[in-house]
Formats: structure tokens, sequence, C-alpha cells
């Protein structure tokens, strides 16, 4: 058997996520379709990260193992014959036999965008989150510092299982700005459900001055509390998974 | 009655077009109906230039006529809350009562937007045409530059009415590149039904070498011809019309 990894994009507003579902239109089960009936036999995707619905990915990775011996290139081309038209596979490559999208990643970087300006833009509505308030960044990026390095994110998840290991890594934040556009960058060894869109709606608050700057910090030392103002999904990009 | 002026942009995808229709989703049926629940009153609104279905806009410019005393600036921001996230305003103003956003529009700007790369762009395939072939640009350049000025574009229409004028003035052509994505512009006093998707559709082909570089302008001379070979609604973009 093959093992083979897919570097893919998707556009998330028109899928209910990464994750296969019965009933709903999935970037897992959009992709498991198209390569089952390129390879004729069944396939299984592993996923680096499972987008929740509406989030987008510019650099996905997902592996699968085949027996086919199609060369990578012209896999890639196949499948994006057989794929829609908002979700398309950059690059395809062969892989060790251990390697395991989820398992072997190192770290992933999200990003979150938003812009101020008043009136929407019928360009930027399906990919950034329009958020017409004036935001003091730096206060942003002053509060979203202390939480990076390990620490256990509990509170900072839409729902934790009681046993779960809730302790991420995180190796970097940043805040930026350019014109009318707020980019908002995490990288870390992993995420908990919904802790991107958690950590940025409460961001918003703190750079609109209706949170303290230290409301985030407060959070890693108070297992009881939870974060519930959550930013919504087309703010958020998958943008690269390291090995 | 006052006549107000909007700026306008849509995304096309997902309308049938600008002009009314019974049962479809239009430009200018999805505006009139904001506009009337909004302003409690019949209005019937005047376009700039008829886009087809699929086609989208930047700069389209329309008029209506109200009783309204509602300030400009509290009108888009009113509106632009009634309208869906693919069609907003950019700006309104106080038209003077002659003001007529097709009969006194002085020039229209279309862009075609294309791009080259073999693999297509989740990003852009609602917004350029995916053309994955080598293009000589200069070539096209060449072929364009005697459109301009004022001819009978009789061949350059999808279908013409026995007896209505189609003589119009080309001000303007260009043909740019930037790595993988070019860029067609055409600005003139106007354009007839299909006019600039059925001008790229044959300029891709000269730019492949499949038809020759006096194709075009042969066929302002022959009004027995009709070009044929039209490029995709996707790609072309109404940039602005000027008065």
């Amino acid at each position: 058997m093959r093992n083979l990894r897919l570097l893919i994009e998707y556009d998330g507003t028109d899928f209910h996520g990464f994750a296969r579902q019965k009933a709903a239109r999935t970037v897992q089960g959009v992709l498991e379709a198209a390569l089952q009936s390129l390879l004729k036999e069944p396939i299984q995707v592993i996923g680096a990260s499972r987008t929740d619905a509406g989030v987008h990915a510019r650099g996905q990775v997902v592996n699968f193992f085949t027996h086919s011996a199609i060369p990578p290139e012209r896999l890639v081309v196949a499948l994006n014959k057989r794929l829609p038209p908002d979700l398309k596979v950059l690059h395809a490559a062969d892989a060790s036999p251990d390697f395991h999208a989820r398992h072997s990643a190192r770290s992933r970087l999200y990003r979150y965008t938003l812009y101020t300006r008043l009136h929407p833009s019928v360009w930027r509505i399906r990919y950034a989150f329009h958020y017409p308030y004036p935001l003091d960044t730096e206060r942003m990026a002053y509060a979203l510092k202390p939480l990076e390095g390990m620490h256990d994110f509990r509170a900072f998840c839409i729902k934790t299982p009681p046993a779960q290991d809730t302790v991420r890594t995180l190796y970097r934040t940043a805040v930026r700005r350019t014109r009318d556009t707020i980019q908002i960058e995490l990288e870390g060894s992993g995420f908990l459900r919904g802790m991107v869109r958690l950590i940025v709606g409460s961001l918003l608050l703190v750079g609109r001055g209706r949170l303290p700057t230290d409301a985030l910090q407060a959070l890693l030392q108070d297992p009881t509390r939870r974060l519930t103002t959550m930013a919504p999904p087309q703010g958020l990009c998958l943008i690269r998974v390291k090995y």
C-alpha cells in the first residue's frame, strides 16, 4: 500500500466542516467520494485539523492509503477534475508508511481576518469578519501574548469531555493591522474545539476596551471558568501545518 | 421627488443578471425590494449597465426617484442591513432631476480577469476564468487595438434586432499580465449584448495562435459574420461608469 499525502485548500462557506457526517456536505466526505470514484477502492482520509463549519483552509494536509500506482502529479489533475470549485488539491506526494496527517503534525498555523471599514464588502464577506468598530490592536497583542507557551487551555474550549487532555503549546501569536484589515495569527502544537474563535471573540472585546487586558490570561489559572464569546467562522483560515 | 444615485457592488455568481425578471433572483429585483421595504413606496431602479448572469460589478451606478427625505449616508447603512451579503451599496448622493444612470453615462469600463496557472484556485474561481494555457499577451493586445474608435460592432453581439443601432465607440483597450493573471480592459461609450465576452473569447484564441491577429478587425468590415466564442461570465466585472 502507498501512503499518499495531499495539500488541499477549500472555501469553507458551503461545507459543514472537515469531518465526515452522514447527511451533510463535508470536506472529508467530498474528498473521499472523489478519491473513491477515481481510484475504484474504498478510501479513508486522515486530516491534520478538523476545521469547523464555515472555516477555510489554504494549507490543510491529509493522507490516505491506496493500492493505486497513479503518479502524484497526475492524481492532482484527475482529482481536481472531480472536485467541486470550492475544494481543490494543490499538491500530492508519496509519504513514508508511518506518516499520519494528524499525529505527525508539529504545529498548525491559523489566521483570523477581520475588516473594520463601515460598509461591508461583497468580495470579503465570505472570507473575513466584518467588524466596523475601532479596535486597539496594541491592546489586543498585549492581551494575547501571555497565552504563548505550554498551558492548560481548558477554559478555551466549547465543550470538554471530563478527562480529556487540554494542555497545548502556543508557539507564536501576532496581531497585524493594514489599513482596514486586522489579522490575528496563532501557531500552536494543536488547538481545542473552538479555541481560536473563542480567543478571537474575547480579544475583540479587549480591543474595544470592554474587557481588561488580562482577561485571557486570567482564564489560564481558573479551571472553573469558560470563554463564551465566539467569533464567526468565515474569518478563520487554516494556513499551514508543519511536520 | 428626489432623484437619488447609488454606487453599488455585487458578486454576480448567484444573480441571474442585473435586469429584473419575474421568477429569478436579479440585482435590480433584490435592490428594488430592499428599497421598497425601507422607503415604503414603489421604487423603480435604473441601472447604468445591464450585466449578464454571473457577471460582477465593483462600480455599477443606479438611480431612482423617491418621496423620502432620508439622508444619503443613513440610506446606505439602512439599505445594506436589508441587502444580502452579495449585493451592497458603497455610496449614495442626491442627483439632479435629469440624471439618468443609463442615458447620462459617458463611458463604461469593463475588466475581464483570467488566470493561467495549472491548478484551479478555490479563492479565484468565482471571480476569474481559469484558463491554464500559454497565452501570447502581446499578440492579444495587437489584435485588440484596431477595435478602438467608433465602429459598427454588429458582429460583436449575441443577437441583433434588425434595425438596432450597433455603432459604439471604444475609447481604450488594454491587456495586462502579472505573474499568472491576465486582465483585459475595455472602456467604451457602451457595449452591445455579450460584446465584451465575445471579444475576450476570440482574443483567447488569438493568444493561443489559433486565430490570426486580424481576426477581430476583419469582423468590423463584414456585417454578415458574427463572433461566436464567448468567454464565461465569472471573469467579467463592471469596474466604473463615468458621467
